[in-house]
């Protein structure tokens, strides 16, 4: 039987992140091309500890229905930990809990975007994202990434061709570049979005892993009138298999938010919100991230020392100061099929996965000479070895 | 400031039976209203004891990311179980583990439906899906449903005037009537979307709850090219808490379903997956079920003698061998608001919850004077409570 498909998601294909990590069940491959949390990150034992205390005091509202916009207690907790941080408005916002940063996202572009309407991006952007807008059959736009953010200018331009609903940004420690915004571009940015009616979407979910540089305030704490979307996670500092994240924005915003959680998954899964709730309350947050940020301080600081020995030196790459990715541009002239091609030779030949940067295109015909290299869930033995794998091909393929 | 919401989302509302179980927060109302599984049909001590098993044993598959088809072992094992009940054909068919049925049927709408394309429901329907298929902008049509299932010459009718994408049924126990689709209707329905080239979507949340009558074939096990989309869930038979559902369909719907998952939430909770992987493992699910199966038996027995004995004799009611539902009709002649002012008077005077049909109605203008009546969730003392006083209120509004 032949299937047709709605025109949407006739033309969305998995994501060739995930082709790769195909690879990566051969348990001989070096796998940089993942995106998980470091697992000696995550708190497993408080977690089971939890869990059990859980299940044998309040096994009936774990395991039955619960309200859409999330348990209660774990909303309220997340409300006051965001209205610290001066991200929560109880004036105009409202908070509502959601199974991963990703259904946040996605939800967003539901409740906003007709089909057709325009979306901005980084360009690269984040896949899980990209396809989620697609899948609304968004008008897509890119905007380059710099190290500093996106491209004002070209921000204006764009805004200032009107039709534009959202503008999606991920200004800490950017997937997949590990680029930060800067605190001009944040105000810029925002400032636009105001002046030509646009919705900000800020996805945050690695803001807590800073481990250098100045803490730079999300672009949500400048607004005043409900014009941002701000979306996190507990997945990189908690577990991303519970599955729990959060998006706060204008009550009017979150109203239809909630609706469309309604019936897309009916509520996030009980346990996981009471883990996350459970461990707020025992354990001291601040604490918990800074045991995170030495973790991951030292992967990165590894993985940066081990490029830097033994890349070509014609291979160009971001510091990140905080997240899980490390962005590397090969030398200019390179094309993306020979950028792919080394991809390939590496997990097929040489089984180091990394992801190729085409992946995090906005347009298939984007040129691309970038691929993206994660930190945190390599174990520090595999990390040295695959880099000191990947910078031998490099240097074969493009010169010392 | 002013949000412009996407068109397929402005007109959605927050369902009535949430409106009213608000009312339900008040501890002195008997809740009548809600379509949660027995608690003392949900397996918590075994869960339980499971879940300490899950934590100790595999905790970093239990936290860390999974694929978004689901936790091998247990899509295995529902593949298992569905091909044993000529469900699953592994020619061409593949299963996906979702986050409940309510996402197995939301994304099936979504890859397949246009906005504007013409989708079939039951008329009245299960709200959660009408407002999935709304938030697609899809154009719902409601064919009459009758005790033995859909009015096929009605069916027959609409599918004749073609553009008909997707034919929704619930076959066993419907939500809200608790009618049962006849072996014949199921036999004419699916011949008639095979002449008009339409797909059906087969939800069957109740069908592991008959309790009386004879089993009837799903209409998915008439399938031989890959037109019925199967869905089914977790959440009556172990809980819904967990979220876990699961759709079964031909593998290039399958695909397609798979990537819209991987955008709306990644992967449904690990923790709850291996849960009823272990629990299907662990117990005998024929004996569980047939343990589920006395307690509402009994439940529905409950409810429907004390509706004969205190409803008025105008009233009439289904008689429903499974599922979690009665629906009431009131007398010939009362129109829709009366029914409302019946269901309000109740919850806000006499503080029974009941939903008001016109919930489950396709269109905001159809007429509607029934009700529907949850025997599940309350205990036996409330049940008896509940329908002594719907009997009176009843015989006071409409006579004896």
């Amino acid at each position: 039987m032949q299937f047709k498909f709605s025109e949407k998601v006739a033309y969305l294909q998995a994501s060739q992140i995930r082709e790769i990590l195909k690879y990566s069940a051969d348990p001989e491959v070096i796998s940089l091309a993942a995106g998980s949390p470091a697992p000696e990150a995550l708190p497993a034992k408080e977690l089971e500890e939890l869990s059990k205390q859980i299940l044998e005091e309040e096994p009936g509202i774990a395991f039955q229905y619960g309200v859409t916009e999330g348990y209660t207690p774990l909303r309220d907790e997340v409300k006051k930990i965001l209205q610290k941080r001066g991200i929560f408005n109880p004036e105009y916002d409202d908070v509502v809990i959601t199974s991963g940063a990703q259904q946040a996202n996605e939800l967003s572009a539901k409740v906003l975007c007709n089909e057709g309407d325009t979306l901005i991006v980084e360009n690269p952007c984040f896949i899980g994202s990209l396809n989620a807008f697609k899948s609304y059959h968004v008008d897509l736009q890119g905007v380059t990434l710099e190290e500093d953010g996106i491209n004002i200018a070209e921000l204006e331009e764009k805004l200032k061709a009107g039709g534009v609903k959202l503008v999606y940004l991920i200004p800490n420690f950017q997937n997949p570049t590990g680029n930060t915004m800067s605190r001009e571009k944040r105000k810029q940015a925002f400032d636009l979005c105001g002046k030509y009616g646009a919705v900000i979407l800020e996805d945050n979910p690695y803001g807590d892993l800073r481990f250098a540089g100045e803490n730079i305030e999300c672009i949500k704490e400048y607004d005043t009138e409900g014009r941002v979307i701000y979306s996190g996670t507990f997945s990189k500092i908690l577990s991303p298999g519970i599955r729990v994240g959060y998006v706060c924005a204008h009550k009017d915003i979150i109203q239809k938010i909630v609706v469309c959680k309604q019936v897309a998954d009916v509520h996030t899964t009980m346990w996981s919100q009471m883990l996350c709730y459970r461990f707020l309350k025992k354990y001291d947050l601040d604490e918990h991230l800074r045991k995170l940020r030495r973790v991951y301080e030292h992967k990165t600081g590894l993985m940066l020392s081990e490029i830097e020995k033994n890349f070509s030196s014609k291979i160009t790459y971001t510091k990140p100061q905080g997240g899980l990715f490390i962005w590397c541009t090969l030398p200019e002239g390179v094309s993306t099929k020979q950028m792919i091609d080394f991809c390939t030779v590496a997990v097929r030949d040489y089984k180091v996965a990394i992801v190729p940067g085409s992946a995090f295109s906005i347009k298939d015909t984007d040129e691309c000479r970038s691929f993206r290299l994660n930190f945190s869930t390599p174990t520090d033995e595999k990390i040295v070895r695959g880099i000191e794998i990947l910078g031998k091909l490099s240097k074969e393929m493009f010169g010392d």
